[in-house]
């Protein structure tokens, strides 16, 4: 039983992750925010193998005390090029940081890809929200496989991309560029697509007054977050000169949560296969007007008072979960 | 029950086709041939759309008395590519010229990427040969959803490319540069992979004696053989200036049976995806011997004899069929 | 003799143009800036035909009472690409607007190439800036056919290209998109760049207030200068969308004349000879702090203000020239 | 005073080279055969930097006797790409093997861009053949920078590529993949083009008994001639696994003074310039007749016996010159 209430109208999600600190810090802001729906969780090739980012997304639904919800992993690796993951910002776990509890959560045996197709055409049309935070491989290989599920999802919003800012290239983001095809897939179907890249993402950083605010929460999810974030300053600063660590994806699920939490642009986007400066990059068009049916827009400014208290208050209402759980492996050790 | 006499140990492959003039004669290849034993049928977009081309193998199925073998639609469009057919020398039904019976043959209810997955699994490995006659769109999403049967399946003897031949471009076939992502994705996974590209088919012309041979037999499949040479002779005329017409894809079943119909030669090749005039080309590199771990060859020279004798033998075992299911509608007309 | 007074220590320029109105603007701005030294003004193909826009610097010349300043024409077609002009903003005579005079000025008989070679290589190292405001085709064939003036050159200021704005596609900027194997060698040179782009030149718009000040001057080349922005104006109105034109080219020679009047920024800067939506792309690498031996640096804030005082200054100097010559042809009634 | 008899009606060539052992043959043959005449020599980047090839082809000169005809250095960098040369088949030197003259011969103090422009408008329309057997640098060079060159040239008879056959990559061959653009701006131009690429030249064989021949014409040029075989064949067998070397570049020359010495076929030839696997590739398309139009020829079938005696014709002809200077620094000594 979910501890957590309901509302009727809840927002139905898939969430499509490589976990990954700020996937985690997605899936609990999912889990635990009430005008979520979560209907399932799929795992994929990113920032680190699949088995991995498996392996870790399970220990998260533990933590977060999520039941009755379907893991499914899905692609080991991207659709035409060869794998790239992160170690460098998530470590060799894909998760360092905290000590990760053996889950209790049993995977689907269902492929990501037709638990995807499964859950949406299972649904009423325009019901079902995307949210994939990692590279695009599993939603462009759904689209692909069970065409139908264009018109019937009602939106995918993902963490991807940059209009005006790279971090895996001088003008390409890591999700988008570790599989440019699939992304491509994604962003040419006919779906509203609402991208949150980088312009957004980089504004919502963990900064000290925000690790304050999660750690005043008291709880052992809680805790998990501030281990992660402990790992995730030190890995951003060496990696790529930040002061505090920009917190991508739980940004595509505030969105989906409450719209009102960042500006969005519409605008045609489309991405780069070719480039060899700009190879997936998401490349806007800001030149004129959006036409009519442009189905594609970007997130440009965050609210970052209102954002973090998104994920505050869902550490809250998730409470003290799995006591017992809490002790266990230590990721990094794990894979030294 | 198959009339046909089985031998023990005959040859299981799976047919991924578009049909398609020669696809339909590969299928009755295959069906009449006592070394092959047809697992599936599989369909994908390509010659024309996914539900022509799934209409025309059911029918053709019908034609030859094909049963207890399932038929699956698959892909209705490239991965990452538009959808481009080929009515100029297909015509507007995919397989225009004979009438086509309504087929008695349901469709499988399972996606043809599942259906190739679970038939390539339930096989002992090493036995089962892919033999792809159309664009490898689903062999491709075969290959990525379930990543074992990539050393599970024996062999991919596919008709696509050319090492010197084009005719999609001037150095691009059809069934490559439709979806060169997914030929990429095929040639690159370490499975052996057989190119019986247009080099070798454009020795596979249906000659007057070919044709004579061929009515010689007198049976209602080789009449719609012939029909469907009547009117594949006038479009290779018309669009690309052939005397008589390359039939391209029961080459690759042809070697499956009889691997000394062709000579063959080991040469790496892979596939281009940048180029603007070699766009979806199959590169061999001749310029050394291949390395020992070398997994792809191609095929150099056909015995036209031997060819067509298979073709005609095969013709002759299937026989007489269904004679009433061969009065029904007019491809051609249907579409027009 | 140069009416102006001249400065001991002015800054000379070799502007490769090709006029273009604000190209015009451009050269009357050099030419009476009291700071600058006009050493050469060349010209290539670019918003016109190299005939036309020659003809046109030709007769700028004559309007601002140049003399003693070799011009001479380059090429008349880019490096690979075929010709793309602008008619559009430009008109069909590459200057449409005001009448133009018949030029009493004689090319000099070399190629712009050698003039530009011949110019460098005679002044002291380190003392000649290049003002490309066209597409770079002239100075990637000088910079390959006399590689020594490359390390002669004092700077290369040149407007073009856009770090975050396009205007010939989504991401590329006309002067770079219409040769960028040539804007691929300037920028790949290790003399110093400055890319004066769209993201500093769409800050330079001809106002009404500057429109104002312009006709305050009252002279015939302020008058001149009135025509040309009046029909510049309704082109960028038309086929851009804009209020104000952007007065482009001007702010390449008042950054040579007076660095403060914008802010620049040290950044390495590459450019997309490959990509299907961003060739001609100036990739811009804001990522981390520029390496110390970076060469490119692109100009990111005007002071609008004291721009346009330089404009209107130099009008103010140039004064009332050629009264007799003004009276002729009008260019867009000569090209009808 | 040229010792060699002349006939009225010889065919004027500028021969455009990066001596190179198959070079320095073409320009022995070039001079020794009667029906040439060569109006320059002109030197660029390639088999090694450009000092060195300029080097080289003086030293030719001399050990020819060539006296009277301009030699003049060009472009020492591709257009586009970085600089990339020939050690492994060239030595370091770009011809080691044969000790080299100092040479007599003084440089021509124009750009080799300019001689090549000022000789073919120096003389009558249709009378001037170039003939690059190097990257083609200089030759688009002077079609830019005088486009009216295009139409004066008689024909262009090159040497590299090859429409099946590759060295540098595949599918590309050194000559055109060292400067692509370059390239394709001569196959693009309208002038006729005779492509003499690998697929003919792998023809042009020094076998024992071309050598033998060779060897007994008994003068210093074939000693030297001898000499640079040796080596050739050595690195040939080494790093392309040849028995006997193909001697590339003297084929474009016999081309011209007998055309019968092979076959052609005309066929639109173009320039891969953005492949990943075909950079540079000449791209020829067979599928069709070619226009009436067309404009670019291939060479396809060498008369081996034919070609080998106008080599030693010439070498008979040239006779014993210059005894005194070819005892000197031996060119691989000196480098290494």
């Amino acid at each position: 039983m979910d501890p957590i209430t309901l509302k009727p109208e809840r927002r139905k999600i898939i969430l499509d992750c490589d976990p990954g600190h700020d996937d985690a810090v997605a899936m609990l802001l999912a889990h635990g925010n009430p005008d979520i729906e979560l209907l399932a969780v799929t795992t994929v090739v990113g920032n680190q193998t699949l088995e991995r980012v498996t392996r870790n997304a399970l220990s998260v639904g533990t933590i977060a005390g999520i039941t009755g919800v379907p893991f499914a992993a899905g692609c080991d690796r991207p659709l035409v090029r060869s794998i790239e993951t992160a170690p460098d910002i998530h470590g060799e776990s894909g998760m360092d940081g905290p000590a990760q509890p053996e889950s209790n959560i049993e995977l689907d045996p269902r492929h990501a890809v037709d638990l995807i197709i499964d859950t949406v055409m299972a649904h009423e049309p325009g019901t079902v929200t995307l949210v994939p935070t990692a590279g695009l491989t599993n939603i462009a290989m759904a689209a692909r496989k069970e065409p139908r599920i264009v018109e019937r999802v009602k939106e995918v919003v993902l963490m991807g991309g940059g209009y005006h800012v790279g971090n895996w290239s001088a003008v390409s983001e890591f999700n988008i560029i570790i599989d440019p095809e699939a992304a491509h897939i994604v962003f040419n179907e006919p779906w509203p697509v609402v991208m949150v890249g980088l312009d957004l993402t980089h504004q919502a950083l963990a900064t000290p007054e925000v690790v304050e605010k999660i750690a005043a929460v008291g709880t052992r999810p809680a805790q998990f977050v501030l281990e992660l974030m402990e790992f995730f300053t030190k890995t951003y600063k060496d990696a790529q000169g930040f002061d505090y660590p920009p917190v991508h994806d739980p940004c595509a699920v505030a969105y989906v949560i409450d719209p009102t939490v960042m500006t969005t642009r519409k605008v045609p986007v489309n991405i780069e296969l070719q480039g060899q400066l700009t190879l997936g990059m998401t490349v806007a068009d800001f030149r004129a007007p959006a036409p009519a049916d442009c189905h594609t827009s970007v997130a440009v400014d965050l609210d970052h008072g209102k954002f973090w208290n998104l994920v505050t208050d869902a550490l809250v209402r998730i409470g003290d979960v799995n006591p017992s759980a809490a002790v266990s492996v230590d990721a990094g050790a794990a894979n030294s």
